[in-house]
């Protein structure tokens, strides 16, 4: 019969963890990802030296997973949680509205950052036109942006967020294969603020997988935002991801050896080759750029353009 | 009807490129790939100062293409044909027939080195027992060791390999994910004489696929060993080679990719700060080694022992 390898328990539900193969039930499962998350946490020193800390969180089952283990596994560490709503129809507002949900059910204070209202763009309004087939990509540098500088203009320090391994991996294999050594040494655990304005980056899930991210919110019974971003679909995003679980089904352990292989023989090459990038305020907003306008401005008024204009 | 993408003749056979989907016949694609090996060459700077050149050929594919096309593409430079016997039975005897063949065909000098009759075990002895996990590895030093010495006490200064981009992405590849960083920075089109007893090796075939070479090989009508060799089936090698093809599937020219990352982005880098290995006289043999013992002198009185106490 089937049981839990840790407890022995048969209850259902059972599940099976690809990377060794084990059952094991969800009160064992939750032990197991906190643990592992305080050790991911603790060995890259993520914590240290945090004054006021952020957790960007999506509403989906990775940033969801990323707020809840920090209330379990760090209840003395008080945070933010930062929310964008991207004005995806069908799809953004359920992500706030689960987010506000557990906001309010866990007492976290939260800031909500509604593009379409701040901007007067949302990312749908890139869905025609020329950046149709890099939505991902635009959606990215969007979010990256502003989820940096609603940090900084609200104090914060550093800023969580909920990249899981698969993410990691899916960009790490894609900057390795074609050589994009500038963006493979920005590819870490702790990214430290290089500039007043930026501030640092953790990333705790980086060593959990999709999987676990989902078992965990299962485990938890956390209501998270389940449907897919309806623009992700046949993205190259997407068809990575399910390539590098081929290629794991070949070499056991391929994405954990990728990354453990970028940071530990790579990283320390890279660092000393690669220059810190030279930073000057954008024209525009002012924030760090390293052109005269930063890629965010660049995106905005093309899109305010053709905003206008239909 | 299917026609040739070059010369329009309709003709069979007609073979399909994988890394375009064009058809080509047999004559449009010979003149093809002797260009291609020929730039690859002439990029590379592979034949740069040579004074005396040997060519190792096993007797497959890839090393009588290799042998060919530098009859076709470089006319005036005499080479010798370096063969090692390996004694895998009903597979060795057939390789040395038709490199024998080859080599009468087109008044080729052959050195012939038989590893039985001179070392007193061959790679069959292998088989069973502590190396049986490991055969190509086992085989690899072989090959590696024997292919340098045989051409260094024969006065060759250069030796050429029929390594092709297949191969040399499947070491890539796993080089990478283990972050064998000195063992990737010694992957190259041209590998120097770092030593007065090591020659300088070159790897004419790089940028052709697997495909190309029997393409080739057929469109030449060369006569080749054509049965694999029967103690490489089911291994790793094999295993990664398939693996990736499947991503080639997902990504258009990976190998090509892969290997044009390598050369330009990391190989730069690599070389600052990998040193060259310091190297020392094997205790036994004499012959350059990181170690006391070199690693084939280390296996030899393995398998002697071995061999001995059957």
């Amino acid at each position: 019969m089937e049981q839990c390898s840790r407890c022995k328990t048969t209850e259902k539900p059972l599940f099976r963890l690809k990377i060794t193969g084990r059952l094991i039930c969800p009160s064992c499962f939750i032990k197991y990802y906190e643990k592992k998350v305080k050790n991911t946490v603790l060995k890259y020193g993520m914590l240290k030296d945090v004054r006021k800390l952020a957790l960007a969180v999506s509403g989906g089952k990775d940033s969801l997973a990323l707020a809840r283990v920090f209330l379990e596994a760090f209840p003395k560490i008080k945070f933010t949680i930062i929310h964008l709503n991207l004005g995806i129809p069908n799809y953004s507002d359920e992500c706030q509205g689960v987010v506000e949900r557990f906001c309010r059910e866990n007492s976290i204070e939260l800031i909500l950052y509604d593009l379409k209202n701040r901007n007067g763009y949302s990312i749908y309004d890139f869905v025609d036109g020329p950046f149709s087939k890099r939505l991902c990509g635009v959606c990215g540098i969007v979010k990256r942006y502003l989820m940096n500088k609603i940090a900084f203009e609200n104090g914060f320090d550093t800023l969580a967020t909920g990249h899981n391994l698969d993410d990691t991996v899916e960009v790490l294999f894609n900057l390795y294969i074609n050589g994009r050594i500038d963006e493979v040494a920005r590819i870490r655990p702790v990214l430290s603020s290089v500039n007043p304005r930026i501030v640092k980056k953790i990333k705790p899930l980086i060593e959990m997988t999709d999987e676990e991210d989902l078992y965990y919110v299962i485990s938890r019974k956390i209501d998270y935002a389940s449907s897919e971003c309806p623009l992700v679909k046949g993205s190259r995003m997407i068809k990575r991801k399910k390539l590098i679980l081929k290629i794991e089904e070949e070499i056991p352990h391929f994405k954990y050896l990728l990354l453990k292989t970028h940071i530990k023989r790579f990283l320390p090459i890279l660092e000393e080759y690669v220059p810190p990038p030279s930073l000057r305020e954008c024209e525009k907003c002012g924030m760090p750029s390293v052109d005269l306008i930063c890629s965010f401005c660049k995106l905005s008024s093309r899109i305010e353009r053709l905003v206008e204009s239909n």
